[in-house]
């Protein structure tokens, strides 16, 4: 017997995956409040939605609601977290232990949600050697030797932008996969290697932008 | 005489505004390099955005590029400096000390950005009354007080989602003009009200995501 998968995981469109969370959060937040079950009416009261959307969104996902009732809340909250890799450990390495790359390795949130970071890389005497946020600092001359114990396939990018394609290039040369990069460079990747760019940078400049739009109005 | 201002600086399109770091990096990059003139041609080499649609983008900077020669290194970054807003100083507050938010004190990046975190928030007596990364953690009843004497308009919303709600129309109600939404909460605002939404956690479900794909197909 083939165990039916969930309907094309693997097809998902972007949107949907990044509304999952919203809902993710919406579920445990009622579960706090005491609710046993929630529908995708109440979700879309909440957080301003289409129900629809919301229904058509949740279908990807492996759990089925009751007429009347909506979703049994732990178990929503279980099959979204389940689907979302949350509750899997992915392993990762951080390359770049500035101040950004620093701040990441304190931040145990990351553990939470799936991503556990083993090991980062520096070339800086004063930190190689140490540990930061319980995670050790290696010597970025390591890397390919570590590689091949490690069972990483995740390469976080905290580098200066000088250095960003040359890290890059050394990262996917030593197996990693996906490369979440933190820098405001464009990496150029090969085309099966995953990228996600998450430019703080970029979001502060869209955020000052409508914020003086906004004020110039008043 | 009416200064032209650069051509609607409020009606930007966001994709255009998410772009102009990358070639505000790569310039800097053509900088440490010693390169004195950059084309449009060549950062579109490097960073695999079509040349025109680069020329099309810094189109609204007040820039000028001259032909066969390019851009000045050092007034294109200028130019996208001032214009994303990174050279102005924006005053900050954070609300929410745990994990990330004290991760978020401690990157000092973000001043070289333009955002400058003037002071913190929360009710953790272990941590009202120090500093993190400098910054002063103050009681979150302290904040209307300190609202009327700070010129402040940006809130930093890292605290957790049973309250983000709550707290974001605390913000709004002292005076916040701008939401950085660091939690993976949808929080509603009213419309004048802009909200930058940064969930890392959605960013991972993405790159989880599209790394499962990749493996299966290995």
């Amino acid at each position: 017997m083939v165990l039916r998968e969930p309907k094309s995981m693997d097809k998902i469109p972007e949107p949907t995956l990044r509304r999952l969370p919203w809902y993710l959060s919406n579920a445990k937040l009622m579960k706090e409040k005491g609710e046993k079950y929630v529908s995708s009416t109440q979700i879309s009261a909440q957080i301003n939605i289409d129900a629809s959307q919301i229904a058509k969104d949740l279908s990807y996902v492996n759990v089925t609601g009751r007429t009347r009732v909506g979703y049994d809340v732990d178990m929503l909250i279980g099959a979204l977290e389940d689907f979302l890799g949350f509750t899997d450990k992915h392993k990762a390495y951080l390359f770049g232990v500035g101040s950004l790359g620093g701040a990441l390795l304190c931040d145990s949130g990351l553990v939470h949600f799936g991503l556990e970071i083993v090991g980062a890389f520096d070339i800086d005497p004063n930190i190689v050697g140490t540990n930061i946020g319980g995670i050790p600092v290696y010597h970025s001359d390591e890397f390919e030797q570590r590689m091949r114990n490690d069972d990483v396939r995740i390469g976080v990018l905290t580098v200066p932008i000088s250095i960003a394609q040359e890290i890059t290039n050394k990262m996917i040369a030593g197996g990693i996969k996906a490369v979440w990069n933190f820098t405001p460079f464009r990496i150029r990747v090969p085309e099966h290697i995953v990228v996600q760019n998450t430019s703080l940078y970029a979001h502060l400049a869209v955020m000052f932008n409508r914020l003086n739009a906004v004020i110039k109005k008043e």
